[in-house]
């Protein structure tokens, strides 16, 4: 069997807007054994949405949907795919009550042109959306499976991963798998763990091997293939343990796991709490780990030091240290994080100090250049990195080299191992 | 003539990296009066690269891939396109050096491997990389344009942007675009929008007008076509003043401007400083505003007082005025904006209290309740929001709340016009 995948709006052919969702589809359908044969992208346009769905009920056994539920004047998917399978539109009033409920909790009054999307096809499957007001559609005709979702991926996404994806597989008899693990590392180079792991590339047929590298981090991923689940998890832990093997705790975490909910867990493990001091890094290391649900346990305050007198006055960094070594420097790095650590009375004080760009660099210092320090009960230490591109790269991984020392003193990985 | 996108990388086909690239490209190539007629996506495979390649010699005039140009042993691109155009692969001196120059500025030892990087083939013109390691290739063979580019996004748009189009635009002798642009609103509706300018939607038809809703901002994408740019800019010109005269001062911004960016400049034109004191947001504000450069002239300090002992210390919160109105309050927030704004002595005082989730909702001030206050010199100002989504959305939504506020407030539009 084979699936098509059809992302509908003009936007994503004309405009701005990056069709993030077909690829996401596809990896997703992959991962659970279903083949994706055709990927297309049409406009708000009646006669080509009408045309594209006619196309795919010859040649595809699934065709899915994504965009054009909304309820502006240009959304048409849940006109057109009623035409073209003579499914009359009904009212749908546990739908309309969804959408009610919705505009009620927002304290919002729900406009008129919100109720058609509450219209369902005659004989069609309702798809829950519970972050959203389109619900998903479902109908099966001459064999086919026909889903319609909605457009916008934080409302997309669970919906194909909760309801669409085991349906497709029940309806199909679907039994084989791929399972995909990703083993992340941060402050190494990709040439340095190609080096400790390459054989495995050359070795490894089930699982494979890739190494890719992401802003701050390098991700080595598993993939493996089978119908089994248990003796796909069998053959990825063995590797894992291999891989780990040689890198040891280099690698911070398996997943999603983020290097901030990694650091927020060591740190709720040992009842240890953590003040920041930010100058370069203006707030993100604070908003990155209060991203992770519960991190008000540990992330007791945060600073944004950014001129001096905010250095001095909130973390007590004396004018005489600054001229001495400059305010980019190890020396006041020290400073910013004892000072932070000591006015909060926590575990841990960490600070950041740099030059995020794209003005600032001097031939010592350049652009790039960010001082990271972390203050504990018995003593402090800094390091100074050159990071390289624009402002906000410079910033996340700042921040995201502030987090792996952080975590490497929780652990007792030496600080400076590349 | 027609283009082939043609994006290299098994993780792109079955693991968790969303390609992005095809359809960023295939959109700028629209913009740009260039038809794609396929995008196809294979593994990192000598096999089906080379396949990939030959088919779409058969069928497109330009050849676009990305990917597959790293150091490690899975980068098979220039190797097989070498060997299919039969062109053999030689040392580039200037390239190695710029590979060489880089490593020595982030003061990390070049590995051997990176050397295949600057193995280019014969003939090939070589499109300068300043992002990263990787050059981009392009070759010309019967006709046919063939470009290269690596598959990591901030190396690969500049490339496409500043040398590929311009040069598939000048061999083809193309002269017709297609030029977007958006006018960003941010706390009205999808529906109020779509009420008071849905009549565009029936009117126009160059420019045509679509409207979407991001996170916490609502966008109108006005899509005009034709060749001559001074043409297209009057008729884009003509359209925005009519639906400016619509909306007012609750379009916030233009295509790539940010809120945190337009904020910015406006404290910069009042030379007006700010100070944040923020609770749910974590620090997502002056994040967000320090993203911008030159954010340091008007940014003074900002204070994420997440503890109730921060909140007192830091920002001189009562103990009294948490008891009798709750920690999540107008009074708080007012508070909590007058509390920074005197310590730190600037123009401005922003703060949040929220919040953000999963946990910590009572049925008064459920999960998702968040409170912005502003202070200024002659008074204070509260209001207060029940903003949809999981934490991490709450924290963004709540943060464009707050930089609306103060927005509005240096433009004196009304803190409650939705």
């Amino acid at each position: 069997m084979g699936v098509e995948l059809l992302t509908i709006g003009t936007e994503l052919l004309l405009g701005q807007i990056v069709d993030t969702n077909a690829s996401w589809m596809a990896q997703r359908l992959a991962e659970a054994g279903i083949d994706v044969f055709y990927k297309s992208t049409v406009g708000d346009n009646w006669g080509r949405i009408e045309a594209a769905i006619r196309l795919a009920m010859s040649r595809a056994d699934v065709l899915i949907m994504t965009g054009g539920l909304g309820p502006t004047e240009d959304d048409l998917t849940r006109e057109v795919l009623a035409a073209v399978l003579n499914r009359p539109l009904r009212l749908d009033q546990a739908v309309l009550q969804h959408i009610e409920e919705r505009f009620a909790r927002r304290r919002v009054a729900m406009a008129e042109n919100n109720r058609k999307q509450a219209m369902v096809p005659e004989g069609a499957e309702v798809l829950h959306n519970p972050r959203g007001t389109a619900p998903g559609l479902l109908l099966k005709s001459d064999g086919r499976v026909l889903v319609c979702m909605p457009g916008v991926p934080s409302e997309m996404k669970p919906m194909m991963l909760d309801q669409v994806i085991p349906k497709i597989r029940d309806v199909f008899g679907i039994r084989s798998r791929i399972v995909s693990r990703v083993l992340k590392a941060c402050g190494i180079s990709e040439s340095t763990l190609d080096q400790r792991i390459g054989d495995y590339f050359r070795e490894m047929r089930n699982p494979t091997i890739g190494v890719l590298a992401h802003m701050g981090e390098i991700h080595v991923r598993l993939t493996c293939k089978g119908e089994d689940p248990a003796e796909i998890a069998r053959l990825l832990d063995d590797l894992e343990v291999k891989i780990r093997e040689r890198l040891g705790h280099l690698i911070f975490g398996r997943d999603d796991e983020r290097l901030e909910a990694v650091v927020g867990k060591l740190l709720r493990e040992r009842a240890a709490t953590l003040a920041l001091a930010e100058s370069c890094t203006g707030g993100l290391i604070a908003s990155r780990l209060t991203d992770v649900p519960g991190s008000s346990d540990y992330v007791e305050r945060g600073v944004v030091a950014y001129s001096v007198p905010a250095k001095q006055q909130l973390l007590a960094v004396s004018p005489e240290l600054v001229r001495a070594h400059g305010v980019v420097s190890l020396e006041v790095a020290k400073a910013m994080a004892e000072g932070i650590r000591r006015q909060a009375g926590t575990t841990f004080g960490l600070a950041t100090t740099g030059i995020a760009g794209p003005t600032g660099g001097t031939p010592e210092r350049p652009v790039g250049s960010v001082c990271v320090a972390l203050a504990w009960e018995s003593g402090s230490g800094a390091r100074e990195f050159r990071l390289l591109g624009e402002r906000e790269q410079v910033k996340y991984r700042g921040a995201q080299m502030a987090l792996e020392i952080l975590r490497r003193h929780l652990l007792g990985i030496p600080m400076d191992e590349v």
